[in-house]
Parts: structure tokens; sequence; C-alpha cells
């Protein structure tokens, strides 16, 4: 098991993926063979010199370009075939390694993916989905979160028939209740396309639960939501900036008296307690479905331990027959 | 100046209807003249006499029907001509009321003032707005939320016209800043629709900062933020579920041990002083936008507080001139 992992991806790139490659390596040593670094040597030897850490275990891919957050998908496969993440996936195309692993520009991974891995037959969109939390015990999967922003039916039937599989082999829950983002429950609602979706699922072997709404993803109604990559991303970005703005309005209080001030101190612990379950960094990263091949999207501001959650769910992702599944699940409902 | 409520209209009507009725005559008896409440006259009095309420300052009139929270909006033209939201619309478009408020059925809400009111000259679609709390000190406004789905650059653009107008009105903020939501900050991004509504925005007298994406919305990067009815009805439904999931995993931590129980109940008032910031009860109501008469719609779960705030908000909206306004944008930007 050899994983690739774009050392210059995010935004704390090259220290944040050393850091998490060399505790996921301390970690989980027996599942993984190889943990390759994608990137500038000169740069990673350096950040590893001054923070006076051993990467010897590491092998170091040198890569003189990398790919940044602002650069345009379309114009990179041009002008960065010798970035950190074309190289990597290039590998991964050709079998050098069983995964690869990048907490930099998603638009750029899915580009990369889908021309360099090329797609499963059948599948007409590569997709990403992200996992939101919710009151129940797993979390809600949501896709397309932004690589297809076009409404169409049977788009929204194949991020419903990849979704159930992959969130099947994380939550190793058979047959996930999938749900259609829309703006009531009635079969009725929404636009045609959301019809046609609706009817399209309810007519497969999915365990299709019908329509649900904005206030059912945290709810966890379903383990799979679809939608449009333009709803998804606009949820998945919002959800995200419910923290600052709690924070915000907690500190708003705590600035009302001195009384307000020490009970906002002693809250403190039982604020961290809950937020943390609302965490990203324990999902670590997602897959580019409908790709042949495991190319795995983490946050761009990853942590050391979101790298390392990635690099873990790369490995269980490259042990998972994910591909095969897709595969011939898509050929049984086209 | 006269003020109409569906008396039937909310989760917990007509109780909290008369309480808010009640509360908002005690507290603001000087800018209005009467508060006519729509609805069934038994049940009313009823109510009040187990409660103890002096009604005598309002005025019943009685409707034998009412709208329910099920039923279909395209349905009730036809069966519900003597409940309390048709009368109550009937009487506003007779000018024997110059406003109406009802927390009910949202969609019924929208399709008796479209079809009673009429729309302004000019405009596509009537839509509804929705407030959001912000970093900043004052909400984000977003439309459309759910009135019209269909993703159309002349009508973002037009609830663009009519959210900075409505904008301006409650806050008193000349040129509220607009923002297209999308995918990503660039001209370029999203469907075609949203691409040519940034065209239209763009070369419009509107303050258009550019396009937001779903972080910015509760950061108040823009005073207004413009998107179709799906993204929209999504976002206020989604946004709502919050607090539910952040309740539960504040109990999740709170049952870890005997210490963070303690911990937890110290924290009770930060955390009710912090998500008192977020409550959608102090903005009482939205009118639905476009139509020729100022017609409310509420919370359906309001609280007496959230009623008196919607019948307080339907005050300020008949003295505003709302209607002239968007007439006057509409009509220049045509």
């Amino acid at each position: 098991m050899r994983i690739g992992i774009d050392a210059m991806g995010g935004d704390f790139a090259p220290l944040n993926e050393i850091l998490g490659a060399l505790s996921c390596i301390e970690e989980c040593a027996s599942k993984l063979d190889e943990i390759l670094l994608y990137g500038n040597q000169t740069q990673i030897e350096d950040i590893a010199k001054i923070q006076n850490l051993d990467i010897s275990k590491l092998t170091i891919v040198n890569c003189l370009d990398s790919v940044s957050m602002h650069d345009d998908p379309t114009e990179i496969l041009k002008t960065k075939k010798d970035s950190s993440l074309y190289r990597g996936t290039e590998d991964l195309k050709n079998k050098k390694i069983d995964a690869f692993a990048s907490a930099g520009n998603t638009g750029a991974t899915l580009t990369f993916s889908t021309i360099l891995l090329g797609r499963i037959p059948g599948v007409s969109r590569p997709t990403i989905a992200g996992f939101l939390p919710t009151t129940k015990s797993t979390p809600t999967l949501i896709l397309d979160v932004g690589a297809t922003i076009d409404q169409k039916s049977r788009f929204l039937f194949e991020f419903a028939l990849m979704g159930s599989i992959y969130f099947q082999s994380v939550y190793n829950k058979p047959n996930p209740t999938i749900g259609l983002l829309n703006v009531g429950q009635e079969e009725t609602k929404g636009t045609d396309e959301l019809r046609d979706a609706y009817k399209l699922l309810k007519n497969s072997s999915l365990n299709f639960i019908g329509n649900v709404e904005g206030r059912d993803i945290l709810a966890g109604t379903a383990d799979v939501v679809v939608c449009d990559g333009y709803v998804g991303n606009v949820i998945i970005k919002f959800a995200e900036s419910f923290i600052p703005l709690l924070k915000q309005k907690v500190k708003e209080y705590s600035q009302k008296s001195i009384i307000s001030k020490v009970q906002t101190a002693l809250s403190i612990p039982v604020l961290r307690g809950a937020l943390h379950g609302l965490d990203y960094e324990e999902y670590g990263g997602v897959p580019v479905l409908g790709v042949n091949g495991i190319s795995v999207v983490g946050h761009g501001s990853s942590t050391p331990k979101a790298i390392k959650n990635m690099i873990k769910r790369s490995v269980e992702l490259a042990n998972s027959n994910l591909i095969d599944k897709i595969q011939s699940s898509i050929k049984l409902n086209t």
C-alpha cells in the first residue's frame, strides 16, 4: 500500500502535510508500506530541518511546480504538468501509487482526476461529496458539493448511486437512506429536473426516502442527501460559517459585564466540547467519486490531524473496492 | 393605521396571535388605530376567556374557515374563500386595512397576495426574503427563499432591486451592498443564468459587490444576498437547524461525566445569551415583495413576541412607501 500526498496542497503546506504524514506512519505503520510526498524537495527538507523533524521514513517525489488555490482549473492542464498535483495524479493513473490525496485546489484535483484517470464507464459527471454532522450517530453525506452545478435528473440519480456506495463503505451500513434535497416533501415539489430525479430514485433499488428539506440535513433524516453542485457548494460553505458566528455571539455576550465575562470563561470547556462534535477534521477527506482511481480531496485549511485522517481514509478507500462497486451499480442502473 | 392579523395562521394560533396583538397595542398604541383579528370568533373568544385576556380593544372579523400548513397553495384559491387568510388579503386589496400579516402557510399567502393584490407593473415574480444573523451589526437579507425556484437572470436581478429597497427601508441604510450567491467569486463562475445575472447587476445602479459564497452569508459580506428560491429555501431552513444540533452536542458533552454536567449547567446563561443573538423572533416578519399591498409573512412557530414584532413591522411597512419605491426602481431598470 503506497499513498501519495500533495505536499504543496493545503493552506499550511508543506508543514501540516509533513506532520500529518509522520503521525500517520506512527499510528498505522502496519497498514501502509510507503507515504510519498509530492512537492518541492528543497522546501520540504528545509522545513523539516527548521522544525527538527525526522522525515527519513517519507519518500519525497521532487516536483518543481505547484497548483495554487487561485489557479483556474481549466488553465492548469496546459501549464501545470510539473506540479505536485499533476505528477501525483499521473502516478496514480500509472499504478505507481494506490491513492493520491491533496488538501489543495479542489477544482484542480477534479480536473486532473477526470482527465488523467478517466471516468468510470457510464458515469456522466464525477462528483465530490461532503460530510456534515447530525444529531444522530452518523453524519450526513451531501453531494454534489460543487463539481457539477447544472441540475439534471440523470446527474442527481448518479450522485445518489455513488453516494450510497460511498456511505456504505465508510460507515459499513447496508442500504443507506437517500433523500433528494427539495423545497418541500411532496413529490410534486421543485423544478422539472428535481421531479424527474424523484421518479428515477423512486423506481430504483436505492433506499430512497423521498424529498428532504434544508432542516433535514443536520437532523440526519437521510444518510445521503442528493442535490446539484450549486446548492451543495453553498450549503457546505455556509455550514462552516456557523462556528465563527457563534463565537462572535459568545464574545458579544462576554463583553456585556464582568459577570458575563466570568460566565463565558467558565463555559469554555462546554463550548469546546460541543463544537468538537461539529469538527470537519474527523472526516479527513472525500474521494472524487466516478473516476478510475482513488483521488482524495482534503479541506484547504487542514490541520496535521486532518491530514493524518485524510491519509487513513485514502488507505481505507484503496482497500475498499469502491471503483468496481460504482461501476456495477452504474451499469445496473443505465 | 389599521392592521389585519390572520388569527388562525401560526402553529400556536389563535393564542399567540391574541397575545402578540395585545402586547403590541400596549407598546405602540400611538402608532396604530386598530388591530383586526381575522379568524373564528367563537374560538378566539373562548381562548381569551380561558386565558383571562381582555380582548375588547381588538376587532374580530369572523371567518369560518382557515388555511392549514398542509393546504396546497394551488387548490385553496377555489376552496378557501372564507378563510381568514383570503378574507384578510381581500380587505387589504379593498383598502379596508393598511397591511395584513399571517404566520401561517407562506405559499398560500404568496398565492392570495399575487392573485388578489396583483403584481406591481414590471415585476416578473413576487418574492419573499428572509433575514439571517451575521457577525456584523446588521443581518443579511437573503432572497428569494422559496417563492420562485426557477433560476432566471431577470428574476435574480429583480430580487436584487426589491431586496435593496427593502433592506434600505428596514435598516435606513442608503445603497445597501448586493451579492450574487455563487460557487466562487470570479465573474465566470456558475450557470449561464448566474453569469447573465452578474452582468445585469454589474451594469445597474445597484451597489453590486460581485459574487458571494455560502460562507459570506453569516459573515455579512453583503447586506443583500440574491439567489433562486431553491437554494434560498434550503439555506433558510438549514440555518434554523443549527441550534438544535448545537443543543444536542452540548447535551452529549454534559452526559460525559459529573464534572461536564456541572460545567454545562454553569454555561447555560452564556449559551442562552449567545443563541439569543441568532433568534428569528426579532425580525418579526417579511413582506411579499412585488405585490400591490403590504402582505407580511411571519414564522410558523411564532411566539407572542414574534407576532408583536410582525405587527410592528407591518406598521412600519405601511408607512414606508415601499410599493411606490419598488415600482419606480423596476420601471427604471426595464
